[in-house]
């Protein structure tokens, strides 16, 4: 297998530290490549990153016609959140809403990523729930569509029950390949994950930005849901996170979404192109990086849109007492 | 640049998730390579790896002499410590015999690593200080090298501090290479850090742990350094970390240091080999699996040793459920 080029890097002092080799692609919903670095169509694992797509179903599955999902909730549905109490009260809303509490979500509990969040916790007693999982918002949107199916809400996370399979039929539909088998995972939520071709991703990004070439009522989906992401950018993630301040910077054309392990995706919406990157060590920092020059680069950033990202094309190094010791950066392998 | 080799890799149910590229060297102490990986001409960064390098003008500048560093004193001066009560009454103990304190440390403070000394330190209401930071030790022993001297202690971090320039020649003479300021950076607890290749430093454990071809008073200072790290593996380091367990588990017999962003060198004493390993990207979970291997295929591990170094060779990755889901794990590109 040929190496994916050196997208990003870390400079210490006048001397490289490390490399972050990786693939990106940028592509138009009729299929065209506008730009790509290393082996695109290697199949990733898209993780986290394509939300938004498992989310479809509560609109494919009219789950929204049934329990009216607010545009928070959808929001959420595509976030990986820091549970904050906006993250936290959004999710239990919509369990309430429908019935059911954190106990039916299978995601399983783990602490918030947020460390005011994680101390307020700590400093009342409290251990976190299901609710402040990253994936809650998801999980509760899951629900609400097996509630709509009419199918047992318990098992919801299997690779066999018909949510599970709704979710898979709505990625494959955008992506344009078929999710199997033999490339597949699962997630630290609990579901399954399916590797797809990096190229697969961004195509499927603009489709949903577009609605082009997709069922229409995937095409209204997306649009809602791309729509609730980049309404409510601190929902998405949580604050300061880079997903968080670069949908705020573009105010609607960027849909941005990180996956674990070094994936990013989303679309560059008045454009009707969508883009996928995985760094292949999986190091997040050095996503952002690379996210931050495919946005540079393809994204007409504005002064203010490049201030937020340049913050992750140039990522300082400090030391302990604070001192500018270093920079991870992006490569020049990503420019227009 | 060629491509190192991928030496790591993350498989997610049936298929790969991320690759870790590296380099690695066995030495041996007249320079021959018992085996090797990757580019190891590279010159990489070895950062805390070689702090029993850069404590051995404790030696060799007589402040041993003058304060009679104590075996832990010694071991903490190899260490990146977690700020366990052992590791901060160790450091406090040696500072105050000399008669400075957490004041004179320009290392800068920072949470320990230890997340229950954490979450004590928050109990009580206190700051961390620099006695916290992983370093303190490696400093505590860099101050008592200025009294010997006779130097001022205030900027003793300096790269052009009479201390620093003691620990340059020290690491030089083992290392058996120039440290130049065209490959030169700080380190995260502001000391000066040299890049040099990867082969050297193996080169320069092998010396270490042999004696062989360094000046007396570096290969005595030496022997009693590794002597006090393979004794005190929790001072090295701390509850649960990998190059505690290792050492404790061979039992003298292997001296192992992490450094940070994916480096490990240590010596394998009784063969009288040096290593260096450094995982491109930084990963260290990444470059915890390459040591494993490397010490699975050339320590000659026993039952008990081998079984603490399958934990780092084949790292269980869990859903937040705690269901299996994955493996990190070393490539065949290491083996015997």
């Amino acid at each position: 297998m040929d190496a994916n080029p050196i997208l990003a890097e870390v400079v210490r002092g006048n001397w490289v530290e490390n490399r972050y080799r990786g693939a990106y692609a940028v592509v138009d919903a009729d299929g065209q490549i506008i730009a790509s670095g290393g082996d695109i169509e290697r199949a990733i694992f898209p993780r986290s990153a394509i939300k938004s797509m498992q989310a479809l179903p509560i609109f494919a599955r009219h789950a929204e016609d049934r329990f009216h999902h607010s545009e928070a909730e959808l929001a959420l549905a595509c976030a990986s959140h820091h549970g904050e109490a906006d993250h936290v009260n959004t999710a239990s809303g919509l369990l309430s809403r429908i019935g059911l509490s954190a106990q039916d979500l299978e995601c399983g509990a783990h602490q918030p990523t947020n460390a005011a969040a994680r101390d307020a916790l700590r400093d009342a007693g409290l251990e976190p729930s299901a609710l402040h999982n990253n994936c809650s918002g998801k999980h509760s949107g899951m629900l609400s569509v097996a509630l709509a199916m009419g199918v047992p809400t318990a098992g919801y996370v299997g690779r066999e029950h018909p949510v599970q399979k709704s979710v898979r039929a709505a990625v494959e539909a955008m992506i344009g390949e078929p999710l199997t088998e033999g490339k597949c995972g699962t997630d630290g939520c609990s579901i399954p994950t399916f590797a797809a071709p990096l190229r697969a991703f961004a195509y499927g990004f603009a489709r949903m930005s577009t609605g082009k070439g997709i069922a229409p009522e995937y095409a209204t989906a997306a649009q809602r849901l791309f729509d609730a992401a980049t309404s409510h950018p601190h929902l998405v993630a949580g604050t300061g996170h880079a997903d968080t301040l670069i949908m705020q910077a573009f105010k609607g054309r960027v849909m941005q979404k990180v996956g674990a392990e070094g994936v990013e995706c989303g679309a560059i919406r008045d454009k009707g192109w969508g883009y996928a990157i995985k760094c292949d060590d999986g190091s997040i920092p050095a996503s952002q990086a690379m996210l931050a020059g495919v946005l540079l680069a393809y994204a007409d950033p504005d002064a203010e849109q490049r201030a937020v990202l340049e913050q992750y094309a140039h990522q300082t190094i400090r030391s302990v007492r604070g001192a500018d010791i270093g920079v991870l950066r992006v490569t020049d392998a990503i420019k227009a």
